[in-house]
């Protein structure tokens, strides 16, 4: 994706008892949050090593778009009404546009 | 973090049938990469709704550190020779260091 977006990582982490409550609260705000008409894409993800620790990785077309998604009634209704209560951990940083890296030369394959 | 970094996330995706060794040898690189002295953090996150889609975040020091990552032993073998081959969608951005955002206010929570 290489036209200008806003990038918001959050990585957030519950008590290992609150893991699945707490990804169903990440993955209802994720579903409510992809139909923000300023919400470019919304995923959540979950580490593969401790099961308590998700991210969710956000592009918004813009930081007004950003600023629109934190005012929403369905950030503070799941975001700050369900899933920041179950967060211990919390680290949320954002990003301007990246820079695609394309692939390395792979033997094994036709690039 | 509000140091100086360079952010990558890898979003790479099997085939369904591959999902379970494709995650096995994100994890083989990951650990790997978590001994390169300009790594920062590398850690492979899984999707919640898609098994055989997985992202990894990678922090460097410097895109030196980075240069050194993708000009390594390990890389070749196993990026180049593992996951690669496994790779069916690839998307691979470079971000310079994050904004933290704070938490927003939370009636539920003293800050």
């Amino acid at each position: 994706m290489g036209s200008s977006y806003v990038l918001v990582i959050a990585d957030v982490s519950s008590r290992p008892e609150d893991a699945e409550e707490f990804g169903q609260a990440l993955e209802a705000l994720a579903g409510a949050c992809r139909d923000e008409p300023g919400c470019l894409s919304y995923n959540v993800f979950r580490s593969t090593d401790r099961p308590e620790r998700f991210v969710s990785i956000e592009k918004y077309a813009d930081s007004a778009a950003f600023t629109a998604h934190r005012e929403s009634a369905h950030f503070r209704e799941i975001g700050l009404g369900r899933v920041m209560p179950l967060a211990v951990d919390r680290d949320v940083q954002m990003y301007t546009s990246g820079a695609p890296i394309p692939p390395a030369p792979n033997p094994r394959r036709a690039e």
